[in-house]
C-alpha cells in the first residue's frame, strides 16, 4: 500500500492538531476519495481513544441546546477537572448546527466557536442506503484520531439509519421534553431500546412528572439492556460472532435525569453520569464489546459497498437497464432480474 | 425455474382474493424465504396497478388517525364513486396499527377492521440495513397483486429510511399539526422535498396559522419538484439511468390542506387531491417515471444481499472473524480488511 506525499501531509496535519488539515481530511473521508481512504489508513491506528456520545430525539426536545451545554461544560468543567477536547458531529437535518433550523442556536453557539478545542461538523444528510452511517463512523474516526476526548454525535432519532448511527456510540443518551403533543406516543420503544442515559429536557415546563412517568413505564417495557445487544441479523450471519447480552453489564440501570439545556441546569450532573457509564464500560468489558460491534458495523458497510462496485464493473454497459426495463413491463420479478444479473457475469 | 405446489397455491390464493393465502404469503415475502419469492415470482405480473399514497410526519400529528379516516373515507366515498379497495401498511414504530402506542385510535380502527376491503399490515420495524425499506416494497406488491386498489404507507418520516419507504409511494403527503414544540423546527427540508401534499391535522388547535405559514416558507425554500428525481449517487451510477427532472412535472405545486382528522373534517379534500395528483402523474408521465425508480431501488437492495451472501459463503469460516479482530487491535484499518478479505476469494 502506498501514500501520496499530500495524504501523508494530510493525516500528519490532523495528527499535530492542524486544524485545517483535519477539514480538508474530512471532507475526503466523508466524499469516500481515495485521499481520505488514504489518510484512514495511517489515522486509523490513532483511533479507540475518544469517548463516543450520541445524543438523540425528535425535534423541539431542546436536543440541540443539550449539546451546545455538553460541549461548553466539558470545555469549561465546573469542578478541578482538566477541560478535555470536545468534537460535536450533527446529523440531524432539523439541528442548528446543520443549518436546518432558523432559531437563535447558533448564536448560543459563538463562544464556543472561537475555542480550540472543540470542533463541530455538520453531516450531509442526503445519501445512499447505509451512507450516512458509513460517512459518519468515518467522520468520527477521524476526530477521533485528533485527539478529541469526548465525540457528541447528535441524530434526530426516529428512523432506523438513526438508530445504526446511535450504535456508533459508546454511551447513547435519549432526549425526551414535556409537552410534545401526547407524551404516550412521543417516546419510541426502538429508541428506549438503545438507551444508556434518559433525559427529560425543559423540565421547567408543565407536565414534566408525566413525561417522566411514561418514560419510566416505556423503558421498564423496553427492557433496555438485554436488547443493547440485540441480535442484529445480517451482521451476525457476516461474522458469526456472538452478540449475546454480556450479563456483566446487565446492572446498569438507564438513569433518568431533568435538565433545563439553555440555563444549564442539570448539566453537570449529565456529565458526571456519561462519565460514570464511561467507566462502567471499561469495568464490565462492555467497551471492548461495543467497540467489536461498531467496527463490525463499519466492515459491513464497506464490503457491502465494495462488492456492489465490483459488481458494476464487470457488467457489460446497459445490463442493469435491461433488467430494469424487463422488470417494469412485468416480463420478469425483481429477483428474476437479479439471477440473470449474476449469470452474466458467470 | 420450478414452483412448489404450496407456492402456486398461496400466490393463486392471493389472485383469488383469499384473505388467508394473502397473510401467509406476507409473512413468507417478509421473511425474505423461498416460498415468498416463488409467490413474488408469479404475483409480479400482476402488480402496478394501485396507488401507492405514503403518509409521512412526526410522532403526535395524529398521522395514523389521518390514515384511519383516509381509509374509511375510499371504502364509503361521500360521491357517487365505487368504493375501492384499501390496504394500510404501518412502518412506524409509534403508529397504533404496529402497535407502538397505548390509545385509543384501535378503537377508532374496530369498524374497519371487519370490511373484507380493507387490509391492515404492519411492518416489523428492526432489521439490516436496507432490510426494512426491502420488506415494505415487497408486501406494497403483494398487496398490489391482491387487488387493493389504493396502499396506504405510513412512515414516521424523519430519518433517510424512512425517506427512502417514501420513496415507494407515487403519492407522498406529508403531516404536520400545530404546538409541536417549535413549528420551525418541526418541518424537515429533507421531507418536504418529497412531499406531494401538504396536510395540517389538527387544524383546531390554536397556531394552525403559524404551522401553515412555516410549512409555505418552508415549501419556497425546499423546491420541491426539482429535488423530487435529485441525483440518488448510488442508483444512478449502478443503472445509468437519467433521473432528471421531467419538465412536464414541474407543474404540480405541492397543495397545504387543513383536516381534523378525528372529526372526519377535511378528508374528502384530501382524497381528491389524491386523485388528482395521480391523474395528474398518468397525463404527464411522471407514473412510469415513479415506477422506474422505485423498481430501480428494489433491484438495488435484492443485488447488495445477493452479492452479500455469496461472498459470505466463498469466504472460509472465521475470515471476516479474523479481519474484525485485526481491526479491533487497530492492526489494519477497516480498508485494509476489505482489500484482505476481497483477496481471499480471488
Amino acid at each position: 500500500m502506498s501514500f501520496g506525499i499530500v495524504d501523508m501531509d494530510l493525516a500528519l496535519g490532523v495528527l499535530a492538531g492542524d486544524r485545517l488539515s483535519l477539514a480538508r481530511t474530512l471532507s475526503q473521508v466523508e466524499n469516500g476519495t481515495d485521499e481520505g481512504k488514504s489518510a484512514m489508513d495511517t489515522l486509523f491506528a490513532h483511533t479507540g481513544k475518544a469517548h463516543l456520545v450520541g445524543i438523540t430525539g425528535a425535534s423541539g426536545t431542546g436536543k440541540s441546546s443539550l449539546v451546545n451545554q455538553l460541549a461548553r461544560h466539558v470545555r469549561r468543567p465546573a469542578k478541578e477537572l482538566p477541560p478535555r477536547r470536545v468534537a460535536v458531529v450533527a446529523v440531524d437535518p432539523t439541528s442548528p448546527f446543520t443549518g436546518g433550523a432558523i432559531l437563535g442556536d447558533r448564536i448560543r453557539m459563538r463562544d464556543l466557536a472561537g475555542d480550540p478545542g472543540v470542533f463541530i461538523r455538520s453531516m450531509a444528510t442526503r445519501g445512499s442506503l447505509g451512507g450516512i452511517a458509513s460517512a459518519t463512523a468515518a467522520v468520527v474516526q477521524v476526530l477521533d484520531a485528533a485527539g478529541f476526548e469526548m465525540i457528541l454525535i447528535e441524530t434526530v432519532g426516529a428512523g432506523q439509519s438513526e438508530v445504526d448511527i446511535a450504535r456508533l456510540a459508546h454511551t447513547t443518551i435519549v432526549v425526551e421534553a414535556p409537552g410534545l403533543g401526547d407524551d404516550i406516543q412521543a417516546i419510541k420503544a426502538g429508541i428506549l431500546e438503545i438507551a444508556d442515559v434518559l433525559v427529560v429536557n425543559k423540565a421547567d415546563l408543565p407536565g414534566v412528572e408525566n413525561t417522566e412517568r411514561a418514560l419510566r413505564g416505556s423503558l421498564d417495557l423496553a427492557h433496555p439492556i438485554p436488547h443493547r445487544f440485540m441480535h442484529h441479523g445480517k451482521l451476525e450471519t457476516i461474522a458469526g460472532v456472538n452478540n449475546d447480552p454480556d450479563t456483566s453489564e446487565s446492572t446498569w440501570v438507564p438513569p433518568i435525569l431533568r435538565t433545563v439545556a439553555i440555563e444549564g441546569q442539570g448539566i453537570p450532573e449529565l456529565v458526571d453520569v456519561i462519565t460514570a457509564h464511561r467507566a462502567h464500560l471499561e469495568r464490565t468489558g462492555g467497551w471492548e464489546q461495543r467497540e467489536r460491534w461498531r467496527l463490525q458495523t463499519e466492515l459491513d458497510i464497506l464490503l457491502q459497498n465494495r462488492l456492489m462496485d465490483g459488481f458494476r464493473s464487470r457488467l457489460s454497459p446497459g445490463a442493469i437497464e435491461q433488467a430494469l426495463a424487463a422488470v417494469q413491463s412485468r416480463k420478469i420479478s425483481p429477483f428474476q432480474a437479479v439471477e440473470k444479473l449474476m449469470s452474466c457475469i458467470g
